[in-house]
């Protein structure tokens, strides 16, 4: 049954494209090949992407919206663009959240059987903390709502609840993992302080087990108590899970002074490429400027980033003058937040723009495999059609997906396309919101290949709209 | 034209496929695509593949072809794959070469304005040494073997010869520049002898610039003189081609110890899991036990042994029992003889047997992208009528390509296909034959994906043959 299907849809999608050369809506130069080889080159033999990269992540390095490291990576941006010789470079006002995490966190199970263990926790993005003295408590393992539900206000108050929902590895692709995970890390707060828990601690997004915690953005209610929120690492995941068979009474100390401080006048960073030919209609690709302030943000999302910026420079390396507008732009705030992006829609609908793209690079700076799609029928069909242009370079991936956090405030403005950029997420979560996502595990060509996936993308709407 | 071709081409490929479901002689059944699951969802929730290559590579560690460890590999080879019940293991003698590096080599590049600057070397592959004192000689750079014709005698005479063309990092398959790069490595300090050369320095297999000399094979002629020849790192290359513009007569000491011993008895090591119908089919899935001393040899190849092992061990415990029998070769001294591959080849054909498929694991433990054949036209076609079931898994570019260099001896035997397992190739060549390739740049799942890749190939074969 599910390989009829498969084989159906597969087909399907054959004999659309076989059909495709012939459709007269849709026709592509015999030049086109060769401009996406020239992008290609060209992006593979630039060092100017991974440097900016190296200066970003080196130079700047974790940069959470609200810090003084956000707003030098907004100067910075803005700098590199300026130097470009674009037609406009200019920033949007955006206000975003200021949260801090304060002292490295301490984490501690307390078990009567096996003395003192400590394990690595870090605050999870928004979380109050737990006061200068910490706070101790025992600890109840649940694995999703359901379970917690079940405990009830007798069992859960007064406790920590520890969310130790481990990713699904038997998904090939680490998002699908990931999705069915971090429901815990964003809902765990409300659900175990509507119980009467005190805090919570969250198994780490993460495919491995590693030593390393990795944060992200969690969210309160209004009318439910905030309780500390932290991720300890998968090791120590397991390690208090196993420590809690034996010892269900054990108590966990844990200590974070993070907080939430007012909020803060930040920007979003654009370059734009006019059109030379229809000018009103836009492409936008983007990345964040902000990053969790653990490790460099390396692939989230410096290298989405210098990839979006790189598209720009391509075209004017090259000389190509694109027949639409293409606009980089660098959001801000996307990990806690959104505001940028949420701003960039609202001055584009207020200014009437007609935005008919958005392609947004946020999975890290890796191989490339393809583009996902949130567009119509007709829109995807037409992106089909430019396959055989782009399987060459290793984009055998293109349909129905998920565009991006960022450009998804856009959604439903005319009839733009939202087109999630989609590289290889086998070693995404590795590194996803932790110290060790830095510029080292970036692999130069690796990233130089999703500039110029993206660029050719791009190049093709320019040409041929979507 | 490149256009119209790709499209053409493209279009048969399709065309192709949308008859495929309709072809008699490849019957598909509904379960496959329910087994290639199973094989998927074991290989990446089973940590058995990847602690075998952590003992691989971190107990046994390097293992040159005569090498104790290399011994030892053996060994280990044998009893893991004893454990796994198998239908039979065994072994086959091989004579196999034993070249030893010494110790670490030096380089120092000695300039009358400049001063003396150590630089990373390492000998070749088979590489005679230097004598215990060194040689110290004036340098001439070239970029390919007709630019050292040019030179001639009179200005070679004497001389180190320099090899240093870059690798072409346009190209996007990173064994496309390997490939344009490697014939100075081989073939280098034959044409510089000829000439009256005294050493080769050749420039490291890689695509960045690095500190790190990657290491490889050379080869001697007999009636000419053998000249010692190292690899360059890339850093060291871009320096000393810089100084020799600014200092032609700069001198260049190199230091190597490394001698060729008398031929050592080693092994192929072999598994096997018998078919229930057509027994004397054979599909062989392998790597090489053997690697360069540098380093541990992780991605080359022991990625490859653990994911030919594992191929076997998921048809044990999924309880599939193929229809022809797959035999899992780990194969003795591929980096500097293959004689373990001739080896294979030449008792296969004296038993009589007949091979209808051999896969080889040869080109890093990266995410799997497909498979490249060397077959007839009907073998690949058959091959691709299996795509809808493969590329829900990343396997989208099956088609012509190369097979392997141990399973190559194989060729002509009958109509054996010979394939080579394709993973992503852009990190290969940051680590290929050096210090760095370790455990550590290896990531479970990339590897897993590939042991999951070919066991599915491998079943499919097992089914319907090819």
């Amino acid at each position: 049954m599910l390989l009829k299907n498969r084989l159906r849809h597969w087909l399907l999608a054959a004999a659309t494209l076989a059909a495709a050369p012939a459709m007269a809506n849709n026709p592509v130069a015999p030049s086109d090949s060769a401009t996406i080889k020239q992008i290609y080159d060209n992006a593979l033999t630039s060092t100017k992407s991974y440097e900016d990269l190296r200066y970003l992540t080196k130079n700047i390095g974790a940069r959470l919206s609200g810090s003084p490291q956000a707003a030098a990576a907004v100067e910075w941006g803005r700098q590199v663009m300026n130097k470009m010789g674009l037609d406009r470079v200019y920033v949007q006002e955006v206000m975003v959240p200021h949260w801090v995490r304060g002292d490295k966190e301490i984490g501690r199970v307390l078990s009567g059987q096996v003395g003192s263990t400590d394990v690595n926790i870090a605050a999870l993005g928004s979380s109050v903390g737990t006061g200068e003295s910490g706070l101790t408590a025992e600890v109840v393992e649940v694995h999703n709502f359901e379970e917690l539900e079940k405990l009830g206000k007798k069992k859960v108050k007064g406790k920590i609840v520890f969310f130790n929902r481990a990713f699904d590895n038997t998904h090939v692709q680490t998002m699908a993992a990931y999705s069915g995970a971090v429901d815990q890390r964003g809902g765990g707060p409300v659900a175990a302080a509507k119980l009467g828990a005190v805090a919570v601690i969250v198994r780490s997004m993460a495919n491995e087990i590693q030593d390393v915690p990795h944060t992200g953005n969690t969210r309160y209610q209004d009318g439910v108590d905030k309780i500390p929120a932290a991720a300890i690492s998968t090791k120590g995941a397991e390690l208090l899970s196993k420590q809690l068979k034996n010892d269900p009474n054990l108590k966990f100390y844990m200590r974070m002074t993070c907080e939430n401080l007012p909020e803060v006048l930040s920007y979003n960073v654009i370059g734009e490429l006019k059109g030379t030919e229809k000018p009103n209609e836009i492409i936008v690709v983007g990345g964040h400027l902000d990053s969790w302030d653990l490790g460099e943000g390396a692939h989230d999302d410096g290298t989405g980033v210098v990839q979006s910026m790189e598209v720009l420079r391509l075209f004017k390396d090259l000389g190509i003058k694109p027949k639409r507008t293409i606009r980089a732009v660098l959001y801000m705030n996307e990990e806690n937040g959104l505001r940028g992006g949420r701003k960039y829609a609202e001055e584009a609908k207020a200014k009437g723009e007609n935005h008919i793209a958005a392609i947004e690079s946020d999975a890290g700076g890796f191989t490339p495999r393809g583009f996902g799609m949130e567009a119509t029928p007709a829109q995807i069909q037409k992106a089909l059609t430019w396959k055989p242009l782009l399987t060459p370079y290793g984009l055998h991936e293109i349909g129905a997906g998920h565009g991006g956090a960022d450009i998804g405030p856009l959604k439903g403005q005319g009839t733009v396309a939202l087109i999630g950029f989609k590289p290889d997420s086998q070693r995404y979560f590795d590194y996803h919101h932790t110290d060790i996502d830095t510029f080292e595990t970036v692999n130069r060509r690796e990233m130089q290949l999703g500039a110029a996936s993206m660029a050719s993308l791009v190049y093709l709407i320019s040409q041929y709209g979507l």
